[in-house]
Formats: structure tokens, C-alpha cells, sequence
């Protein structure tokens, strides 16, 4: 099966070799050639342009996997349904506010196309430990993506179709709003620690008993401990932490829907804080967690 | 080593049977005969009275492990200091506040003795997964007390020393304090699915893809997962979730340390006005939450 994999980032990269090593013909594109040359070298399809991801399909239908910036992804789409023929399958990877993605779905259905949406976490993990990833969008076109999904979840990562076009993004938002309110709890006690009345209290440790059979035991709370090892004072991190869209929509639709959520709004407005230089030791943790999972700069 | 198990209730229960069934000499007491006479079907040393407890102990310096609420704590030590010789150590195992546990170690220290203190999390899983320790208190008892921590904690437990009095129940209350913010963060999420704008997400299935290598990967996400499978309704769960006072501890301690804590603050809110009527799915989930790590009863 040919896919192309658009996109060649942290999470696209990982996506394209994962796929590349498992017998997928992987078109490989990117706005810069860097990472097409290096995909070239591995023996992927190189497609410096649009127009040469185009060629490649053939006369087969082409099923475009788009791992772009939310911000560009409007542009972008609309750029490649000039250039795609009709029965194309277009997915949208990314961190997409599930809104649009639904508005999308049906700007590429007019183009007689179809736009999946596969919420993808795992962080650059994935090409290890196997991608969780969260699928809407067509019944059908789910089922001819589907062998792509399987291989992107090996060996440990799995996948769910959760139903019309949205509701891919629309979890995988979830996910991370329970993401930020998770990282913040965790880096408000391990600040508790540090700055509390016990001056020394081993840090690295508490993160080592939690994570055996605690019942705060978690992916996080085990990057929190390997980026506390690595770093103890967490030095060089200046502590502002972005934030990417998903917990601010979350937060709009949970009231739209009238449901509470004050962890969430806790830790997207303790983010909003950092960038306005409110930093401190539970922000740099944050940084920290973030670059653990993601690869995300920590302006070091 | 001889070891004496006070309160034999959920926890209790599994530290006694494992620290018996790995050849410590467990005296096992109550303050109901039942779980006594329970004991002693299984060969522990069963000890109805104080006094059968420290007959038991024989010339050997006594080694009293307290699991017991934190409401009764001071007036249980109160008695067992009348009774205790010199040279025995108390360890307080459940979920006190340090500041306390601080003044009752200079209490206990001014009858000859020593009081350890050694926060337990792994819930009633700890006996199969072995439990996740941290202790606080003298270094010298620390070592003698060492062997019962390194059995507790077979097979994937843990335990560390991480100072001086007070500071295993410091780290064990921040450890509960997190787990708050975790909890709520989850249940706050799985509600935005449930009742958000897409009818039909399955619950079950998100909790199962986020459990497969997403960045929200946690035994608590696994546990609300489990029990969303068992009950998807949450049927008979009526929401009221209780606060035991290790997050109201934190607060303040964060407060006197300047130590900004909004989500563990949101966590601990929402559970005061669950005791108020304001319940929801959410709330409900963090009942089920409750009892699955920790068999606290949900109201049923």
C-alpha cells in the first residue's frame, strides 16, 4: 500500500520510517529538503514536490497523511484539494480543534474526496512503543487506512475508529486537556517537595517510589523522574510553557456543554501565566515533561 | 523478626498477610475479634488485647506497625505508649498529617521509644504488587525496621528513606495531593466525552487507547478504564467522593510555603461540594476511582 506521509517533523518523521520499515511504500514530503533527502537515503520515495507526491500514486488513489502545524492545516488542505484527484483519502494526524475538522470533512467531500481525522499521542515515542491513536471520520475509508493504523500501533500502541468525522480529534483533545491537568498536578507536588518545609527531600527518589505500584503511577510521573535525574535543578530551563490549542478548546466546548472543568482550566491558566513570565520551579517541570514526550523545545 | 499489625483493616490486612506469608512472626490485632480470629486461621500470632500483643512480643523489643485512620492516631499512640517498653518503635503506616507526626515522634522519643513514619500507597493491590513506601524518621530504626519495607515492597514496590520525622508522611501526603489533581483531571475528561457533543464515543475504548502508550498512560486511567467496562453508567454510584484530609494538609502547607496549587485546590473543591449534592458523572468517577485502587466504599 502507498501512502505519502506530509510533513517530516518529529511525529511525521516517526510515522514515515515506522511505516517505510513495515513494507508501506512511504512518499515522503516536506516544505524543506533536509528531511527529504534523508528519507531518499532510507530508501522512501522522495517527493521534494506536491506535484511529485502526485506522480508517485500513479494511477493508484492516493492516501495523503498530513502531520502539519494546526495553524497551516487550512492552507495546506486547501492547496492539496486543488491537486488531488476525486476518491482521494486525506488524514489529518495532527492536534486539529475537532470544529474545523468537521467543516473540513465536508469542504473535501465536495471535492469527492474524504478527510479522515487520527488523533495521534505517544509522543517520539511512537516508532517504539507503538502510537495510541484516535480515528474519525467515514466507516469505509477508516477500513482502507485501517492496515496503516495497525502497523503505526505495534508493537504496544493501539487504535479505535470513535465514529463520524471529529470525533477522532475531538478524544484526542480530551486527552491532552487530562494531559495538562495531570502534568500540573504532578509539577505542583514535586514543587511542594523541593520548596516545603523538608529541605531535602531527594526528588528523584519520590518520583522512584511513585512509580512502583503508587497510585500516582504513570508515563508522566516516570518522564518527570528520568528529566529530574538527568537534571536535578532543572537548569538551563527557563519555564515557559506553551500551549497548543487543545486544552483551550476543550475548555470551550466543556462549556458549551455545560461541564465543569477547573483542573483543566487550572493548568492552561498556569501555562497562559508562564508565558507572561510567571515561571517557577512547577513551570520548568512542565517544560521539562513536554520535551520528555514530545521533543518540544524548553528554550534551553 | 517479630512484628505487631494494628488494625487489620483494608490495608492492614494485606501488610499483615504479606509480611506473614514471607516468614516475619506477625502478631495481629484489632479492635474486632473477626479479622483476628482470621489471622489465626492462617497461623499469624492472633492477639485480641493490647496485652496479648506485647505478651506475644515476649523479651523481644517490640515492633508495632499502626494502620489505623488518622482520627483516632493520637489517642491509639496515647494507650500504647502507657504499655510499650522502652525501646520500641511505632510506625505509624496510614495517612497522618506530618506536622503531627513531627510532635508525636518528640512525644514518643520523651517515653524511650521511637516513632517511624511510613506513608503506603498501592492500595489493596499493594499485596500482590507490592506496596510503594516512604518513610521518614531515624536512621538507625530505619535500618531496623528495613527488612519489613523491602518485604512489603515484593515484587515491583518500592520504598525510600527520605529524612528525618514527618518527611514519609510529607511525601506520601503530597503523593495524595497529586493523585487528587489526577483523578479529578481524568474524570473532568472522560465526563467532556460522555456528555460533549459527540453522543456515542465509547468510553471504554478511549480509556483503552490512552492506555496503550498515550501521554496519559496512568493506573489511574487504567483503573477508571476497568471500572468504566464493569459499570458503564456508573450505575448506583451516587457521587459523593470524601476528602481524607492529605490534600487539605497539602493546601495548607503550600499556602505557608508559597506554593501556588490551583489544580490540587479545583481537585479538593469539587470534593467538598460532592459532599454538598454537586454531583455529576465526573464525581462519580472519582467514587469509582476510589474503590477501585482503594476498596473505599462508593455509596452503592
Amino acid at each position: 500500500m502507498k501512502i505519502a506521509v506530509i510533513g517530516l517533523g518529529k511525529m511525521g518523521w516517526q510515522i514515515a520510517k515506522k511505516l517505510h520499515e513495515d513494507n508501506f511504500t512511504v512518499i515522503a514530503h516536506n516544505i524543506s529538503r533536509g528531511p527529504v533527502d534523508e528519507a531518499k537515503s532510507l530508501n522512501m520515495v522522495p517527493a521534494y514536490t506536491k506535484e511529485e507526491v502526485l506522480a508517485a500514486f500513479g494511477s493508484d488513489k492516493p492516501v495523503v497523511w498530513l502531520m502539519l502545524p494546526s495553524d497551516v492545516m487550512e492552507a495546506e488542505l486547501d492547496v492539496w484539494l486543488k491537486l488531488l484527484p476525486k476518491g482521494s483519502i486525506i488524514i489529518d494526524g495532527g492536534n486539529s480543534d475537532f470544529r474545523l475538522t468537521k467543516k473540513r470533512a465536508e469542504k473535501v467531500a465536495s471535492f469527492g474526496s474524504v478527510f479522515m481525522d487520527v488523533g495521534t499521542s505517544g509522543g517520539v515515542w511512537g516508532y517504539k512503543n507503538g502510537f495510541s491513536m484516535m480515528a474519525g471520520g467515514d466507516e469505509a475509508s477508516f477500513k482502507v487506512i485501517e492496515p496503516v493504523l495497525k502497523t503505526l500501533a505495534k508493537p504496544e500502541g493501539a487504535y479505535h475508529h470513535f465514529g463520524e468525522s471529529g470525533a477522532g480529534h475531538f478524544v484526542k483533545m480530551t486527552h491532552n486537556a487530562i494531559e495538562y491537568g495531570m502534568m500540573e498536578s504532578l509539577a505542583e507536588g514535586y514543587r511542594l517537595l523541593k520548596e516545603g518545609p523538608y529541605k531535602n527531600i531527594d526528588l528523584v527518589s519520590a518520583g522512584d517510589v511513585w512509580q512502583h505500584h503508587s497510585v500516582i503511577t504513570s508515563w508522566l510521573n516516570e518522564l518527570t523522574r528520568d528529566a529530574l535525574k538527568e537534571n536535578r535543578e532543572l537548569d538551563g530551563i527557563d519555564g515557559f510553557v506553551a500551549e497548543s490549542g487543545e486544552a483551550r478548546w476543550a475548555l470551550e466546548t466543556a462549556k458549551d456543554f455545560k461541564i465543569e472543568t477547573p483542573a483543566m482550566q487550572a493548568a492552561f491558566d498556569v501555562r497562559l501565566a508562564s508565558q507572561k513570565g510567571e515561571v517557577n520551579f512547577a513551570t520548568k517541570l512542565l517544560a521539562a515533561m513536554r520535551n520528555a514526550f514530545g521533543g518540544h523545545k524548553i528554550n534551553k
